[in-house]
């Protein structure tokens, strides 16, 4: 089939008639299916189920250096928690802080602290008039959630093949002093699953931003989270790099295990330079007295290192490649010469991301929700959910089952075309007032 | 033993002799014996690892309303632990929000949320000059923290034998805008073990603070933790009082199971009204997708319900009640009738409090430290770690086995005494030059 905007009137309108016949079709089917989060599937919580019997009443608690893990205490936590988290985050376990079970939570706090007690002695954030924050977009939403809610003024940077346009964060963050950190998700991005070149990672650590409590939050959601065994992502290791480049306390970096045992159960943390671990600290032993150590514990019981992590990690990719090439090859047969979309095809992480002609994303994904499909809110890619040109789409192919994804994608790449011929038939030179007489509404009939 | 105030110098200084020799004793007996926390025994740990054995891969972790605990989502709990801590807490389950593992976190949590945002579309009190906070005392070091870490002025009120001075607070509240809240441990207090009396709850609950976002940190720590079968304190429900009186909205109630499964990997949870969970969800939606229902589950299917829970707690008591008595026996055996201490014999919780002759509560726990023996630091029960009268001892008897405890608490009276002598002596009228001049220093010899 020839590009749609290489088509006439008449052709285009042909073709909108097949379609929103099709489009009937699935509203005929009462499907309920969710693509909305990228939460893992039932299949995949199955593979973690070994860690309900790690620990029984027979078990010893104790850990390696003779604390009880039932008891009170542990700041920071467990050494073999903390050697297999550093592990997986690539960075020695004295760099790392072992949390509760969300790193959302930790980026939350961190962002909070920072409003009421400043970074390092730095004025705390809550005592100046004006705070903001670079966001490579597309991007994820729950980190613009946290941004926007305590008011910290979101800068869109666009992302490029290789990361962010380090170009405009080089010129941004040396001339503003109330730009105090970037968002950054660097391996198999939220939503593109983009990884950050060498050559970005390094301008990220080399960065001279004009505010000294600038920090990047980097959150290396998907560090180990690959869809296949030979072909992955490697970026360079953001502290060790900050470090070289004679910024050891430039960044944050944040993980959990939320994608890996289950999901709401897992641990998080953050790993940073000493520095940064000290004042961290400061706030973290008036917050609490420590964290869910049995819960440490039985991670590293079931995982026992870093290559039973990894090991646990080719399951999970056995499960998500299927519906990462369906997504693809659903979206290559219906769509590819089409001209009214593109899609990324990352090698791993939890998401892709759709890009539509330009204004016609909400509508998308509107008409999705009509047949029975949810997909995430078109604008939630952007701050303030605003997506200036209307056009990403977020794909999360991990949730349901094969067989729904597949009819999923074909309901999407259905409502794309839909979509799309109509924006084409509007902005159609006019030929007469006939055609455009007769809108059809897929709705009634 | 007649009372060391109506003995002569003489007398005083062959007892110090006395005593001096039996604390030369103790430390040459190398104890290391800490009474510093109120931490669980080991004993009372092994009373909940049924808890490691209640969920195994063979089981469906799925709750009662078909949520899969093991995925992301539900962001105030699962439907069951909700009616179990509601159970707990005395309110309803539609009333609660649960938490991750720490009620101090969910109450540093408070505080800092009070700070960015205020309290229901209050100013936030980072944008005001002065935050009070009203403090029993003695108290809870750990609240002190909180708040001292937030900057916010902390205003000593007395305890009473049924709580706090409510006129005091009456009156203060009543005046000053600038006081935002007042920090309670109402049942079984933390240090006295004091539980406040009906007329002071509903004085609490028709409190008329000059603050709209005036709140009162209910910290129900000990609501369940009695002692014995049949002397259980009862005091009354502060969200209801609040209720009738008037004044929905005027108190946050906090509870977990630290002390009921494991200190640590337990679940904590927040009571209040509506318009104040509404408020605090606004902001827990950003901070989190939602807390560690796995372990939400394992609570539920370990005590079944609040009777499995009251049973539970009577193991508990069985392991502290004689820790307690032997700490009075051994005081009174000791102290009694000496006029140097008067201390608490509460029917729960975690704590007894001793007092002093003013000027010696440092002395005493610093006499105790140099013979092995770690008490909570004297002055920790005060804000900013001052005690004006320097005469409050927190008692933990929770830690150390019976025996253990025995040693510590005849070494702890024995200090008491010390320095109870060592001040009267110095208190004395001068009667020459001979009885100051060779001053007896436990330290050589």
């Amino acid at each position: 089939m020839k590009p749609y905007a290489e088509m006439t009137r008449e052709e285009l309108q042909a073709l909108r008639k097949e379609l929103a016949g099709k489009y009937r079709e699935f509203q005929g089917r009462d499907l309920k299916l969710d693509m909305s989060r990228g939460k893992p599937s039932v299949d995949q919580l199955d593979l973690s189920m070994g860690m309900m019997d790690v620990l029984s009443s027979d078990d010893d608690l104790t850990c390696d250096d003779g604390t009880d893990c039932r008891n009170y205490g542990v700041l920071d936590g467990i050494s073999e928690a903390k050697e297999l988290l550093a592990d997986m985050m690539e960075v020695h376990s004295d760099q790392i802080i072992i949390y509760g079970n969300s790193s959302l939570n930790v980026m939350y706090d961190t962002i909070s602290r920072s409003m009421t007690h400043g970074v390092m002695g730095n004025t705390p954030w809550c005592q100046l008039d004006k705070v903001k924050f670079l966001c490579p977009v597309p991007g994820y939403d729950r980190h613009f959630a946290i941004t926007e809610y305590f008011g910290i003024e979101m800068i869109n940077v666009p992302m490029l093949p290789t990361g962010p346009d380090m170009d405009m964060i080089d010129e941004l963050v040396a001339k503003d002093e109330s730009i105090k950190g970037v968002w950054c998700v660097p391996k198999y991005s939220n939503p593109q699953g983009i990884s950050y070149s060498d050559d970005t990672v390094r301008r990220f650590a080399r960065l001279k931003p004009a505010a000294k409590d600038f920090r990047i939050y980097w959150d290396n959601a998907y560090t180990i989270h690959h869809l296949y065994d030979w072909e992955q992502d490697h970026i360079l290791e953001i502290l060790a790099a900050c470090k070289r480049a004679g910024n050891p306390d430039l960044a944050y970096k944040f993980a959990s295990t939320s994608k890996i045992s289950f999901p709401g159960s897992g641990i998080a943390a953050i790993a940073a330079s000493q520095n940064n671990l000290v004042d961290i600290k400061k706030q973290l032993r008036i917050q609490t007295i420590g964290h869910d150590k049995v819960n440490q514990l039985r991670h590293v019981r079931f995982f026992g290192d870093i290559h039973g992590m990894m090991v646990h990690m080719k399951y999970h990719a056995d499960i998500l490649r299927p519906k990462f090439e369906a997504v693809n090859d659903i979206l290559k047969r219906e769509l590819d010469g089409l001209g009214i979309g593109t899609w990324t095809t990352p090698r791993g992480g939890y998401f892709m991301a759709f890009d539509s002609l330009d204004g016609c994303a909400k509508s998308i994904v509107s008409k999705c929700k009509k047949a029975g499909l949810i997909m995430t809110q078109a604008g939630a890619t952007f701050p303030y959910g605003k997506d200036p040109h209307d056009s990403n789409i977020r794909i999360a192919p991990s949730y349901p089952p094969l067989d729904d994804l597949r009819i999923a994608m074909e309901l999407f790449a259905l409502c794309v075309k839909l979509v799309s011929v109509d924006k084409l038939l509007k902005e159609m030179p006019e030929q007469g007032k006939t055609a455009e007489s007769k809108p059809i509404d897929d709705n009634k009939q």
